[in-house]
């Protein structure tokens, strides 16, 4: 732990673990064990997007839930490999001149997941001997990049029981997919301009979860409606509560 | 008003409007003015089938609404005519051979919606008459069959300002949905036998609402999630509220 500030009710305590940037948020003042999310972000992104922190706070302060967030490889404050950077820039200008590089977006994730998935793994182990979180039950809060990376983790790791995920195709992830068996949200944005429709709805029709539910509102991307946020703090309460 | 009992914080008061048969719900010694739910039964049912009263509780109870069923026209305790009759005989036969008789459930419900609109739109004027429900915003609920007369209710009654619809596909409601302008719910069963995903998907597709959600989950026909219906009690107090 490196720095900590407090705002509306919450605290946020900046860590390094290993090579890992990140950023635990919990209420003001919380001692004892709570429930823990974990919020990936987005491509491009970073552990204080405006989306996670905003999310963070929330879940936080209204939840009672302490919420990790980290930079995911290549991203933030971590180094980037010229791999990486190539990748990004094409991906970039596809998207710029208006495609869907759906292969080469899961391409992409497929090269970091790895690396992620053990990120978390580490994360959630190192975070829950703090005294304030302590060892309780998990979720997962991610979407786009934070859904490439989410799936891989949800199959793989029994300490998370319930995942918000969504903004992603299926391609690269129907067999993985087919192993999440706790209760998932899938939020789809209905006109998406970076995600096909098609795709997305088989990415909810892939995941082997016995609960799931899919969420799909008019918009773009980058517009999940705020009552979704509302939504993804009942279910957390529920599941992990 | 014909008769009235009371269970569980709710009172229930049979009445008959010209020839329709309904019953009003509302919590027990309610008085003073509060917001309608109508709730429109599925193909075959009736205005006291489980499903209906189950939800009529809930919003009565724990929302403290006004909620109102309804027999549809040649269902409950309403005549059947003779081409009704024939319809529905060959519905039941087509489904029980494993058949998605899209086509002739649009016939069906073309054929009743007119005369459904008309009645929903008598029964608020005339509920909305009572001390105890008053002329605030009302609501409407109702999929599969409840569902194609909802769509042209929303679309014809600017008295409702939000709708919980689903369970069914696009076939001749695509311009009419178009025209439905309020808040919608629409609930979508992902394993439905009766209806196509494709054209349920496309119904919710074609509803002219800025603000409308698809809710998909695992299950067949009848099989809608129990935390649907918390959903749609959140949905109405906030819309109507």
């Amino acid at each position: 732990m490196t720095s900590q500030t407090s705002a509306d009710g919450v605290t946020e305590q900046s860590f390094t673990l290993g090579e890992i940037p990140g950023v635990l948020f919990t209420p003001r003042d919380a001692t004892g064990p709570r429930p823990l999310i974990l919020m990936g972000h987005g491509g491009g992104q970073h552990k204080r997007a405006p989306g996670v922190v905003a999310g963070a706070y929330r879940f936080a302060a209204e939840g009672g839930f302490a919420v990790a967030a980290i930079d995911a490889p290549n991203h933030g404050d971590r180094p980037k490999s010229e791999r990486f950077i190539e990748f990004a820039g094409d991906m970039r200008a596809r998207m710029a001149a208006g495609e869907k590089p759906a292969e080469l977006v899961a391409t992409m994730h497929d090269l970091l997941a790895g690396q992620a998935v053990d990120d978390w793994r580490a994360v959630v182990t190192a975070v829950q001997e703090l005294g304030h979180v302590g060892a309780g039950p998990a979720g997962y809060w991610g979407v786009s990049m934070g859904c490439g990376f989410g799936v891989p983790l949800l199959a793989a790791e029994p300490r998370i029981r319930a995942g918000v995920l969504g903004l992603l195709g299926v391609r690269g992830l129907a067999g993985t997919a087919a192993q999440v068996s706790v209760p998932v949200r899938f939020l789809l944005q209905w006109d998406d301009t970076r995600v096909s429709r098609e795709e997305a709805l088989a990415l909810f029709d892939a995941l082997g979860s016995k609960e799931k539910s899919l969420h799909a509102n008019p918009g773009d991307h980058g517009g999940i409606p705020a009552y979704e946020t509302d939504d993804a703090l009942r279910f957390f309460a529920q599941h992990l509560g």
